[in-house]
């Protein structure tokens, strides 16, 4: 009944049985294992097109590595001012870029918008010396708030971005369950909008620690090899990583144990909308639900043992964040709802 | 048959069943769970003394990290011009310290000497702006010679590193291989003997990705979360990297498995350089062997199956690197020194 | 006819004399001349305190080494959204902190409040690993709007920036500009009021090309001489930047420019601001006037040679930025004046 | 009578006259006046060619700034192991470069060979991530021992250099002095010779503190006004910056200064090595000589009021570095001489 993130569960059966399987014998470490070739083969297929793919062990490393291929020192990074790269990475892409500057914008429900973006670089002051350069623009997909980007969205701010020969980065750390309520083919939700690169999660879906840049036009790939290298981030026993990617796609896992999360996610937040009073703070799309609390009711939760953060503590009513995850079960929805409404209905 | 290196291992049965058993319920992501927690605990007891261990998934993190905290900018870091740091982690000090300079020492079978450390310190005008300010010594425990420093080679070395004010470090990318040979308490080979921080390696020895950044001065750590963090390095499902690491000491795993690993080394150096015009480059002391081999028996070995990397290709005669691990079968040694006769024989 | 800025001016007759009467025989290079001597002491004289001072040429030098002291690379400083240091130094602070965030606050008249720091520190993450660690303050004095932080609103400042062991940073670009205006001692103006580390600017007041970074507290300044030497700022004739701070302060030749600069502007606005329907964007403090005029009047005046900026450029009516220096004539603020007045008629 | 270094010197008459001629009137400041416009122009003509230049203040910037652009952040800069970028720059090159490293070459007399070189480069892993990729040479021209490579020389090394897909760059702090001892034209030390980028020094042969960076492919300069500004190297009232490099190159003033200053060198050079027992370390080929003098000679040389440096202390014999300059009078050569010769008569 832990609904504090989804990175507080384990890993997916299917996933941890993979990893059992590939500890058979001696591989060529450094991903030069077979696990690690095939990866580029079987994300290829999936998105369609050449794509080349680099696994690293977190969101945080992915993001940053992949920001540092398209974003100089002296480039300028354009986010939503909730991003993750923003807000919880301790400063992890000024690190990795040697200093660019994330230039936030505000907008609702966690998305920026194309009107927005296309606004502040028209005044960016690109090809003037006193000013960081633009060079990137990097979305959340699904966002912080647990929304979801349309593809007519993405497709709006990819024009904006490329008109002004920027580099759309996406991190996809819940990649999954925003694709699963777009209902479109990866390749949809990706470069056929216009991104260049994805930070593609798969931890918080079911893997142990597994994410992956990917490029959509391998030029951009080039220096990345050493980029990650140099961070510490290339694995000896990179089969182990390899595989746990390879199993999250295979048979639809991946979008198997997405589907679940969201199908928690909203049935959560549809039993809690109902109750008279209750509000949430966002549409819920993913596997993310924000709604208002009453402070006695927090209390009680609590008690209850069920676990989730106060994101913006308040008075009397405070924002809670609920997160579902592929191993969130139905009887934990139901009592949660239900240790609601006995509160609301004592009180 | 594959000798090529202790990292193309796959995971000791030991470690990947405590995976498969952490793999129950849910728990507190980022370092807060039990597992993590309980690391302060049992390696301050391992080491006898009050430790702050990070744990982190590869080596090139652990060493550039923790040479982070011990080297501003500015300052020098003085290595054997052979270790891993500055040969084989693409500049990773360099990015980690924001640029600070290796200054690397010649010495013999891969080992720094007390007596040319001070000397380079004695004019490396500490004090002078125009210079790079010596800050950290970085030694390599086994060393990548696959030789070991005695406890009175640690000692004089750390005292000319602590009488010019520098800290020292410790790559243990194979400690247990160095500890086994010494014989003596991991407080001795380390807090005792003057060392500052230990780059402490798992992954070699049987974990999966396992590695640990160890304090001996509490104080030292302070910063290291925020740059683990940064960097991309803090796992948000620790448990499993944790829970290596703790397995990894349990019950003596990690002596087991280096103990075996060196003497399966020791035997087949004794055996190839019992055989008549064979040579070792360096003593062997712990599971990696340096021996010049002729390149009519190197062709043979690898049409046999055999896998290793020519370190230095010769004409006739090549050194090459047979490295030994935990998992190293016997009769592997046997298979090897047998084709080494046969061709010798022949030839 | 120049109001673009006070560094289009050229240098004091003052300070050029000085420049060549330093051009005498030979002086010990990198700052072990005389006049670099000097300069600790008239400067600890002049402002009552044990000072430790070093020259650089440029603000933006000056600014980024002195925060690059006081922020760790996973740090953040706090300044007004505004700041030179956020706008126009092309990621100068990014670069020398080794990546560290700037957060910005807005405020009215360029000017942040402490109740506003206060706020933003209290949940700023202080201590949470995943949070850029608040580590500097630096606010512009005077500001970028030209008015000045009175020293009760500089208290403020550093009582909350102190209480959360941050430093406070002062970006004096135009220091004395304020400090004219605020009729106080310069111990008064900065350490006296809590400044930890001042950017005392002189290029903009009459000299060359010669900043200075002033610490208040000898111990914060340990590390600066080999941060200066490593970006390239330790000039070898440093005598002749030397030599233009000796005398930009010697017979109070600073704040003569300075209130020469101040009359200037207050006359202009004092003027412009008589004029039925112009309007004042802010007070003006100091030597610069932000002031919204008719499109019609800002062509006129480009006819009639007088240069500045447009600010922000509007429809009908732009804000236009004009700045006085230490040359300014009279009659230049007169003809400025009697050319937006017959405009105004004439439409 | 002052041999220390050719920094210890004022600025030349012909300078600080144009820099006194330069305080007229308003200019556009950050390079946008017309002294700074014209730089473009008269530099092109100079080397007949279309270069790019940038102005800065000192040679650790030049250097620095020129390395930045042709260096990833993973890359490897060659250069001679007693190089000022390696030696007394404080890790300048690391800086700016984000952490770059500098592999060195040992090499008689100051200078590489392209032999070396080639058989470094053989082995450096190129394409291989775990070392750092080559991508820089860096020639110090004239040495710092005081000898000049010839155009076949740098030519070879030039084609080594490319071969490898590096640049080439050379530290031009002394380049007038270097080009008067080769007697060729200024494009065929450099770009002819295959030279990528130039730090053109001016400093230590007659300006105050004018050095630039010439690009002599245009292309390689796009990111540097960047990298310029954001280190804090764009002066605002450049114009007095620009003046001195326009002066230094005016009616040869460049080169009539380095003629002295060698013809000096060769003069003290050639008297003292005459002196029976004395010897010159290197051949003089520019404006510095290295020779080793007995210890009592140079106490009472110390005595009489010379300066220079002990470049190593020995026991009865030292090697001291004496440097002329273009103000070197040859009653100081003269005196110089007679005290080393009454030492030595005496004793």
């Amino acid at each position: 009944m832990n609904f504090g993130s989804d990175n507080v569960t384990g890993v997916a059966p299917e996933i941890m049985a993979a990893l059992v399987a590939a500890n058979q014998g001696a591989a060529i470490p450094y991903g030069d294992d077979e696990s690690t070739h095939r990866l580029q083969e079987i994300f290829s297929q999936l998105f369609e097109t050449e794509v080349v793919i680099f696994p690293v062990v977190t969101g945080s490393a992915a993001n940053s590595l992949a920001l540092s291929v398209i974003t100089p020192s002296f480039g300028a990074i354009y986010c939503h001012e909730d991003a993750h790269i923003n807000q919880d990475e301790c400063g992890a892409p000024e690190f990795y870029t040697g200093g660019a500057k994330l230039v936030t914008l505000k907008g609702e429900a966690g998305k920026i918008s194309a009107t927005d973006l296309a606004q502040r670089l028209a005044t960016a002051g690109t090809g003037v010396v006193h000013r960081v350069q633009p060079a990137a623009v990097s979305i959340t997909q699904a966002t912080e708030a647990g929304t979801v980007y349309s593809l007519e969205e993405i497709g709006a701010i990819t024009q904006v971005t490329h008109s002004h020969n920027l580099k759309l980065h996406v991190d996809g750390a819940r990649f999954a369950n925003a694709l699963v309520t777009l209902g479109c083919t990866p390749a949809e939700a990706t470069w056929k909008a216009g991104v260049d690169v994805l930070s593609f999660g798969a931890t918080k879906n079911g893997a142990m620690a597994a994410e992956a840049v990917i490029f959509f036009q391998p030029e951009l790939a080039k220096t990345f090899g050493y980029r990650r290298k140099r961070s510490g981030h290339l694995l000896s026993k990179m089969r182990f990583l390899s595989t746990q990617l390879e199993t999250y796609i295979k048979e639809d896992l991946w979008l198997k144990n997405a589907t679940h999360a969201n199908l928690m996610a909203n049935r959560l937040a549809t039993e809690l909308a109902a109750i008279p009073g209750l509000e949430l703070r966002y549409p819920v799309a993913a596997n993310e639900i924000f709604i208002y609390l009453p402070e006695t009711v927090i209390s009680e939760l609590f008690a209850e043992g069920f676990k989730f953060y106060r994101w913006e503590p308040g008075g009397d009513l405070s924002l809670v964040r609920l997160v579902t995850a592929f191993d969130t079960e139905p009887e934990a929805i139901a009592a949660f709802v239900e240790t609601v409404k006995s509160c609301l209905i004592v009180s």
